[in-house]
């Protein structure tokens, strides 16, 4: 039993400045890194033990990588070599800035400096039907539905005579061509092409529609033009079907139906339309603008000069940036750093110094040897090569010497075989309100 | 959603014998391995779409390997190659000798030769407290249940003033000292020692007790009295506390009760105290004893002479196995080979041959450089020589070229750093019946 009611934050008293942290992702980690024990109480709260590399989540999701392959455990990252650092497995659930208290689900704690790094989470526009749904991809959970989604409805497909059915449990509909969706639309097709027609020898895997749907004109908005257009041709020599200028209408679990009209059976609406930030409870209303938390060129939130958000969940409009930082790793780790060097600057009493973003470009994978790099100077790189600087720069980044090895590894193997290993169904999907599925899952359980 | 209604077993009609094959565990996948789909069409079902290692799932459980290097999917390893191959991921309700037929969830199917290789479930002895409360270690999501109990432990006992509810969090209780008692004991023991420390710097970890407890009078019954001895001395020089001649009477989740009296207050009951057949519904009574199935030389089942069983659920009485051949991966694979070679000899109108056992040895690992192997020809390895030879063999037996590389990759890795890198806590575990863990885990949960 988990024994919430005998807990508390267990946090030791102290003279030094605390800084209290939520959120181990790119943010929070590349922060707590910097800050030395030896001049501040360092707590860090998070809802998951680990680090993740969010990036490569749509590897786990087509069965490329194992989910342990992309994730470190937050307390290997910062072991006993970091003095009077404290994590929490804990929710917070909200601020108090006039008392500078940080509440939990198992108590509060005071704080000198807060750091809100909590980044963000699916937007559904309120769309309660869609968010019911559909197959959110930002979490490793998510991932592993996802992945049992995906080889079920192959399974099942294989099962069926019906031929609305079938064709139902082989369209896949991706919403939102960003790089999760466009890197997410590329490994489904590779997947179709090399592995799917070896596992199931009798089916035919013409039928099998990809369709990434983007509610913009181009694919890729983030990326150059340039990077754009030849994504596109990459993604429709592999076979995907691109919609832009669509949005998507509703989705009941059977049925998408875009702003329009136009309609497609299928079991799977995989969401990454949009995302919004993981706010939390009591900030002043001046601080908040949509969906994320204002703040100058210090990180400070606006309003509450001893809180700061960084990353994902923070929006600084600088003149170069007036719709804030894109909402990828760099900023994130750029700021945490900066941060870093900025609470020490107050601790000895020196001015704060500006944050700087220093771009050093961006990359999405389609394929094998099918990827676009934009670099700083307008450089774009294309395929071979680009996809080349892919694989090296998330080796490169990903956490933890252990998670290098085994990624490279399982890189290697899959480039000489084309062979995915994970197409594991570890926990069946079954969406809640699927009363007949349950029942079937429940079924198959066995002591 | 799940389209029960709209599923059939789909299986094309054939003029070959069809050999029905329910389980793809050694035996199951040893046998269709050997099977060629020239001269039988072959259907195998399974409730999993992959074949586990479980040999190595303690492993999964102490957060030493990933749960996908350890399971290979069945189709790929019944990929193209194998013609008129059929895999259906089905849950088997039961069977009906007189009509040959194997009724499945989702429909029926008629056999010539019915081949059951359902292998063991954990048994509770009838008794429903323990089966509810206890953490069974079968299938990887035990095992992954029993990753994220201890880790979540760990993390509630640095969360908690409370000494008694402390100590309950920091006693494991292992229930049989099998080889799988006794390689998580271990392990468990190797992660107190080095890695535990590291990650709660504040924690004093001698007071984690990790309890060995055997209804026999020795551990690791099954091997021999030298080994025994040996893994005693090992197990006893790691701090694990063994308990012999010692039976779990009763376990409500907080304390478990020995017949005795003896009680210990622990959050954690590991279950491998016993296991029974996979049994299915249909079979004559006087095919079953002890919850097996009463098989002859050639895995022929009693008064059924077109359905056979291999492997943990088979009960071949023989002169020198009278209580059937050891609960082990090496009898059930041999089975499997031996009766394809049987099948094809009945096609070919020649008579089967008896099965016979070639005891290969077997081996237990208790912790780094420490394991106890007995050979054929009565020799005892010990040490670091037995414990090589154990990495060795179960690099070998591994399901899969990619798992090899993985796991190789990660014990050359844990070997070098002691560190363990899968301590996520991916879906939190929370009992059923555990309402306060329910509602304070879903609180967790985010869009």
């Amino acid at each position: 039993m988990l024994q919430i009611d005998k807990l508390s934050l267990n946090i030791p008293p102290t003279t030094k400045a605390r800084v209290v942290v939520i959120g181990g992702g790119f943010g929070g980690v590349n922060l707590v890194k910097k800050l030395s024990g030896k001049q501040f109480q360092v707590v860090l709260f998070d809802r998951q033990n680990y680090h993740g590399f969010w990036p490569l989540l749509y590897q786990v999701a087509t069965a490329a990588l194992e989910p342990d392959s992309i994730a470190e455990p937050l307390r290997k990252m910062f072991d006993e070599d970091f003095e009077d650092f404290h994590f929490r497995l804990v929710r917070v659930t909200g601020v108090d800035p006039i008392t500078r208290t940080v509440t939990t689900l198992i108590g509060e704690l005071t704080y000198d400096y807060l750091v809100i790094a909590t980044g963000t989470k699916s937007n559904y526009f309120g769309n309660e039907q869609i968010k019911n749904f559909s197959f959110p991809l930002k979490q490793i959970p998510h991932a592993l539905d996802l992945r049992s989604q995906l080889l079920q409805a192959f399974e099942q497909a294989n099962m069926t005579k019906d031929e609305m059915v079938k064709q139902s449990l082989l369209n896949i509909v991706i919403a939102g061509a960003g790089p999760t969706g466009v890197e997410l639309a590329g490994s489904l097709a590779e997947m179709r092409k090399h592995v799917l027609p070896g596992d199931y020898p009798g089916m035919d895997f013409s039928k099998m529609n990809i369709y990434l749907v983007e509610g913009l004109d181009r694919v890729l908005p983030p990326m150059s033009p340039q990077s754009s257009a030849k994504t596109h041709r990459y993604l429709e020599k592999m076979g995907i079907i691109i919609k832009l200028n669509t949005l998507v209408e509703s989705y009941d679990g059977q049925v998408v139906t875009f702003k329009g009209g136009e309609q497609i059976h299928t079991q799977t609406l995989i969401w990454a339309a949009g995302v919004t930030g993981a706010l939390i409870d009591g900030l002043p209303a001046e601080s908040v603008e949509r969906g994320k938390i204002l703040v100058n060129e210090f990180n400070q939130v606006k309003g509450c000069s001893n809180i700061f958000a960084i990353g994902d969940i923070a929006l600084m409009k600088l003149e170069q940036y007036p719709k804030g930082h894109p909402a990828v790793a760099q900023p994130a780790i750029q700021q945490g750093q900066h941060l870093a060097k900025n609470l020490q600057r107050v601790l000895r009493n020196e001015p704060m110094q500006p944050f700087k973003y220093f771009d050093k470009g961006s990359l999405a994978i389609i394929g094998r040897n099918r990827a676009v790099a934009d670099l700083p100077g307008k450089i774009h790189l294309s395929g071979f090569l680009a996809w080349v600087t892919w694989l090296f720069v998330h080796i490169y980044y990903l956490i933890g010497f252990r998670n290098k090895l085994v990624v490279l590894t399982n890189w290697v193997y899959r480039f000489f075989t084309y062979e995915r290993g994970n197409r594991l169904i570890i926990r069946p999907f079954v969406r809640k309100d699927d009363k007949v599925g349950q029942e079937f899952v429940s079924r198959y359980r066995q002591d």
